[in-house]
């Protein structure tokens, strides 16, 4: 059995399953571990829709851009950030909540990726594998239609789940000493991005995702073919629409 | 050595730490697995400020509430949603990042939280005790001040980090089954929420904080002191007008 040390670094995501099923025991097990995370003021602020159904699972694919995994993972968890809940429990309790705004949001939202995470970590230290999908935010108006999310419920992210059918390369990450700072925030200068992102971009499967993308640099794959400023301002405005339409948004 | 499963379903957050020091080495090893989490696109876009001057935690105090923790956890580490750094290496490389709207924060936002999250069993899985301050969006345009944060940077969670000097009870959970919904999201009747908060509710610790807050419920105690609508509401204001300042709202 492996070390929490060694699924921690040599975690990489998954993203083809085997049909191997996943046991309903063996999911909650998981799950009840996930929701031992820290909490804001263990007031639990989200929820967890889980998607086994196929017919489901083929109304979430194209929300999730086709991504076939969606559909051939035994499991999809959808983490919510989800006031409704504690808001009905105030009603019920003679307590008017005031939770109809952006900070409560994100706050709900950030128990909900907290809880998402280390449902992540339970599931790899079980040999399952995992894949965040980014997609959730963006299609957030149609995914709360499909999952039925009442307001005061927004989801925030999404993985799949299931029994590895790969064992693909650990991707790069950069130095950490990119990523930290000591006591106050040292800003880059031209030579140390360049210095910290040159592995990155000296990668072989970095040179073949530019020429694939025709493009000229690394950089460019991600502005101009992979998050395009039209499609973030776009999918911003979807979700602050979102925030709004589910009672966010309200100060 | 306590195995994974006991590690996250035992876990409690401290609040009390002993003099021990932290070791640098140690510190980096688990901020290198925080660095392993998913990340979107891989674009890791997150820094983690670290802080263990004694003038910067007692500069940090009185913006995480005074919460003593600050000052006696031999470490504090600050998250932070950054698409800086990204977007210097985009402009050094002939592309034109399009990352100033709330879909690149929120992206951002959520990479910092499974960091965060990551960093948070690693350091478990040590021994060590951590503790979040959600105290960090509501003051988050005075710890931009004091941690020196440039635009594109916005922090978005905290935690202390240190030996343990306690060995507090672990806290209540709502029954699993109250925040997960199978395929749909089954909204809670009347019954379904006193069925699940009894527990929460018949605790004597909650009896002891209705009383001592002059509360008549549970549920009153969040909603007139711990998360107050008007402390809400202003916050909510304070950290929108730090995206817009960060940059992260130009849609």
């Amino acid at each position: 059995m492996k070390s929490i040390s060694d699924i921690l670094l040599q975690r990489k995501s998954i993203r083809k399953y085997s049909s191997r099923p996943l046991d309903d025991n063996l999911l909650h097990d998981i799950l009840e571990k996930g929701c031992r995370a820290s909490t804001t003021g263990n007031m639990q602020v989200y929820s967890i829709i889980i998607t086994r159904d196929e017919d489901m699972k083929k109304s979430l694919l194209p929300l999730h851009f086709n991504q076939e995994m969606v559909t051939e993972a035994p499991v999809l968890l959808t983490f919510c950030a989800d006031f409704n809940r504690f808001n009905k429990w105030c009603r019920q309790n003679d307590a008017v909540p005031g939770y109809d705004n952006f900070l409560s949001f994100f706050t709900a939202a950030a128990d909900a990726l907290l809880v998402a995470q280390t449902v992540c970590v339970a599931a790899e230290s079980e040999g399952l594998g995992i894949c965040y999908l980014g997609t959730t935010t963006y299609m957030a108006d149609k995914i709360i239609e499909v999952l039925e999310l009442p307001p005061g419920v927004v989801p925030v992210t999404a993985i799949t789940l299931g029994w590895p059918d790969e064992d693909p390369e650990q991707v790069d990450r950069l130095p950490l000493e990119s990523v930290i700072h000591s006591e106050v925030y040292h800003d880059y200068s031209e030579q140390d991005i360049k210095a910290f992102y040159r592995e990155k971009e000296e990668r072989e499967d970095s040179r073949i995702f530019i020429q694939e993308n025709n493009k000229s640099t690394l950089a460019q794959v991600f502005t101009d073919v992979r998050y395009k400023k039209d499609d973030n301002v776009y999918f911003s405005n979807v979700l602050i629409k979102v925030l709004q339409d589910q009672g966010f948004m309200n100060h």
